[in-house]
């Protein structure tokens, strides 16, 4: 493919608004461009890379069994409100009215839709299981867009949905599914790890998030140091291995602390660490109000929370709720005295403490010697805190070890959630009505491009592993003018092509230092420079990513090519 | 691929909206789904065939050196007001508020996206010309979306743009996309003409349309019995072949018309042929008041009229600002006394016309006698009209006929309207600013399956033509309940596949009769049914076109159907 003919615009100076590598190196090296907050198209380098990961995807896809449709991205609300998501998914649903002012969804995901195609379509067992994919882009209205590919608003997805005749058949479904999600990321040459994760409040069961380990993730995972064990450390559970320190419970008594606004403040204060201290923070869990107790050096988690009440929301309380109970703002709250229409929790780690030090519930007052089962009673004593680097893994083998993730796919055993809502049911081999039972699993298409290149870069620019380059070759002719090497260049151009290699030939009237930059930076595994020695026959054959070079003769062009490939 | 595995439900119903052949079969066949109106599902065979529609237009496009990218959905209004569309695609084009409420318009084309990229991005005649592509949903709004995929509001499109530095390049792009097109719709075997088409109000010059001759098109070709000519009915002229009749002009005089409605009762009523009275009709061309006249038995044609005036609307005049302007209401208008508010243009024939009759601008009263120039005279003669079959053909070869077609590709001059609009301007040799020339390409990807079981299909299903099935061969097995039928069936699926051939295997455990006439409705090009000589190794191989039938020994099986798709 000739350079000069391409939409291939290159960049050398990185796009301000551009804060990760992925995102720069894209928009530098020509393979995107922003069209709006979080929308971007793809420009022909950009699209044929796309469609190699797709490739990749479908081929994985087809594998186990699954076959591809293609849904719409209009989704009439009816469907919508069916399963509830119509008022739950919020504000990143994008809406949109008709003509006749009917109002429509764009596709978040297609849970409603194929649900309404099977439960109408589908009525005895024998049908099932069925798996069903399809690679579209979706729409969804973030908050705050960023990260180039890695948190867009319109996005290139596959999504695929399992329907079953029992959950031992789904969990057959979902382990064909992972197995298959393991082998796309192993193909794409990714470093990555299957992460257990929170099922959330669609009343699935097992779920794992793919993430591929990156410093820019958004995501933490939290993984043993010696096991297989990973988890996104909100789904971590904390194993309850807490010692009393053996002390005598002492007075509870009150202290001023005037001007001390954090937890560290208050400490220093009163001469005592952090995890001397409790930390009380309020939420309001639907429509309770609960105080979430924690050790002053541990975080709540408030998906543990959530799903300790079962909850739909978890959020902080207002602090105008939280002086109408309390009496006393953010800074001074602790759970002795506490109204009954407060809920007090506290995390296991809370239970092992004694006489330590917490707000008193007035402003500029904390307590000290305070000793929860004499001082408070909570209602209960759960897990609720963030995991941390350095505590047993879950699993029982190994400490636990923190890593940055960025989530590429995510399986989901959905269970009945939509075939209840939205009336899916089958006739068993006794002729009796069941629900089915459903699996989605999806993987960011345009996202995992942006975790390849996060993965595969360095200082000049990308460097695509072999498996997955929008081309083979990077063919450049140095200086197009002198005939000698212009038909050198062609003529391998021409054989290459011929030979099904794929070559990006640079053609185009450019200064050598422009082009060698060009190719640095657009990353092609193999480059091909036809020089000053072309009169002899002679070319440059170079390798990307170790930066090798050798000449030789362009006769041994092809052969060379395919052998490297074969490696 | 295994039918018991697929979601691919038959119907022996026609459903109830399913108006015409295509959606009918589609629907039954289990190709598509509605979604909601005019928006469908592809379900796994749909998505197929579908997919190798899209691989024939993908090859061809980058056959002539088009490159593939990926615009999305969501554009930014700002980019359609730029180019003006915001305000004259009129309620066609959907609009949505993000959560900032920024307002974007959903795809329907992407002129406006790709002129902002090639603008921003090219800015030398070096790289010129450029050509791209995509095959992607859009989305029109549609006032009355029907007949399944023939006009739905979400619908696959290959969209394809020029950028050329003058109009002669434009003139090379637009010749290499028109040949792209002719082999496009050749290899997949339909039956087509590319007629010239109105370049409408976007300041483009040549425009071709091309139609799959259908009886269920939406639009009318004119074309030569004798030549290759074809027009959109709308864009075929006229020629001005009209002779005097020689008589002398007779006194005007008007006459009581009382009751008569059309011009049909009028004629008889005064006892003169259609041909022998004028029709008045009031427009409002953009913001003044016209009023067209032809012979009573010819038909204005508003795209004439547009065209005349360069309008931007034209539309007919509300029967108040009639009344106001003619003190008279539709039935009774004639060109003659007509106030200086209103314009009249004639068409051709007028010209020629000698006594005849008209409205008198007054209820239940018309003129006889009326002769053009003498008792009116309008601001200009025109070619207005409708042309009809048994007119010489524009060409001046042989007469016109009319067919019906389906509108499935599309190919369009746009020169610089959106160039000039947006400010996409590159620098010329000399170094000087030149405006770039624009070509845009469509072609109804989803539409054009339609067409294609419109001209496939016979009484029991879809005859899908041997180069552009969803499968190549349809493999039957009779009774899988008995071991030597399940055996040899589940063989030869294997054998298929492991030999490239694409195989959809009905392994389901139904009734024979259920099968056959699946098979039919689905319409794959060979059948091979595993029946009661299974245990002798003799199979039955069927053409689903002619029906003929023959048995053959299992062995020969692969042979014989690769002969059968090599000629």
């Amino acid at each position: 493919m000739k350079q000069s003919e391409m939409l291939l615009p290159t960049l050398k100076e990185t796009p301000a608004d551009a804060e990760i590598k992925s995102h720069q190196l894209l928009v530098r090296a020509g393979y995107i461009r922003q069209i709006a907050s979080g929308i971007y198209s793809f420009l022909p380098i950009g699209k044929r890379i796309l469609r190699k990961v797709e490739d990749v995807v479908r081929e994985e896809m087809e594998k186990i069994g699954a076959h591809e449709m293609m849904m719409p991205a209009l989704q009439p609300s009816e469907l919508w409100k069916e399963s509830s998501r119509w008022s739950t998914f919020g504000s990143e649903l994008m809406r949109i009215d008709d003509r006749n002012n009917r109002e429509f969804a764009l596709g978040a995901t297609h849970e409603e839709v194929i649900t309404s195609i099977v439960r109408d379509e589908i009525k005895s067992y024998k049908r099932l299981p069925l798996l069903v994919f399809q690679i579209q882009n979706k729409f969804r209205d973030e908050a705050r867009p960023r990260f180039g590919l890695l948190r867009g608003r319109e996005f290139l997805m596959k999504d695929a949905y399992s329907f079953d005749d029992s959950f031992e058949s789904l969990d057959k479904s979902y382990d064909k599914m992972f197995q298959a999600y393991t082998n796309i990321f192993t193909r794409l040459g990714l470093n990555f790890r299957a992460v257990i994760a929170d099922s959330g409040a669609m009343g699935g069961k097992d779920t794992h998030e793919f993430m591929v380990l990156s410093e820019v993730g958004e995501d933490v995972i939290a993984y043993s140091d010696t096991s297989q064990y990973a988890a996104n450390i909100e789904m971590a559970p904390v194993i309850r291995e807490y010692k009393k320190s053996g002390d005598e419970p002492k007075e509870m008594s009150k202290v001023e602390t005037p001007e001390q606004r954090t937890m560290k403040d208050v400490a220093d204060f009163l001469g005592h660490e952090l995890k001397e201290g409790l930390k009380a923070i309020m939420f309001k869990v639907d429509e309770r109000f609960v105080m979430a107790v924690t050790r002053g050096d541990h975080e709540v988690n408030d998906v543990k929370l959530k799903n300790l009440y079962s909850a739909g929301i978890v959020e902080l309380a207002s602090e105008a709720d939280t002086k109408r109970l309390m009496g006393t703002g953010f800074g001074s709250l602790g759970p002795v005295g506490v109204s009954e229409e407060v809920e007090v929790v506290a995390d296991f780690a809370v239970e092992a403490l004694q006489n330590v030090s917490c707000g008193a519930n007035e402003d500029g007052f904390h307590l000290r010697n305070v000793t929860p089962g004499i001082d408070f009673q909570p209602s209960q004593y759960a897990d609720l805190r963030f995991i941390e680097e350095g505590d047993p893994s879950p699993d029982g083998q190994g400490t636990i070890k923190f890593a940055r993730g960025i989530e590429v796919g995510h399986v989901f055993k959905l269970g009945t959630f939509y075939a209840e809502h939205m009336n899916a049911q089958f006739l068993d081999d006794q002729g009796k009505a069941q629900t089915m039972v459903m699996g989605s699993y999806g993987i960011g298409v345009s996202r995992t491009l942006a975790a390849l290149v996060e993965q595969n870069h360095d200082d000049r620019g990308i460097t695509w592993p072999a498996n997955i380059a929008p081309f083979q070759v990077h063919l450049l002719s140095m200086n197009p003018k002198k005939a000698e090497q212009a038909d050198l260049a062609d003529k391998l151009n021409a054989q290459l092509e011929e030979a099904g290699i794929e070559v990006l030939y640079d053609d185009r009237k450019e200064r050598a230092g422009v082009k060698f930059a060009d190719s640095d930076l657009i990353g092609i595994p193999l480059r091909i420079t036809v020089g000053k020695r072309a009169a002899d026959g002679i070319v440059e054959l170079k390798e990307r990513v170790s930066g090798e070079q050798q000449e030789i003769e362009a006769s041994q062009v092809i052969e060379q090519v395919k052998t490297w490939y074969k490696h």
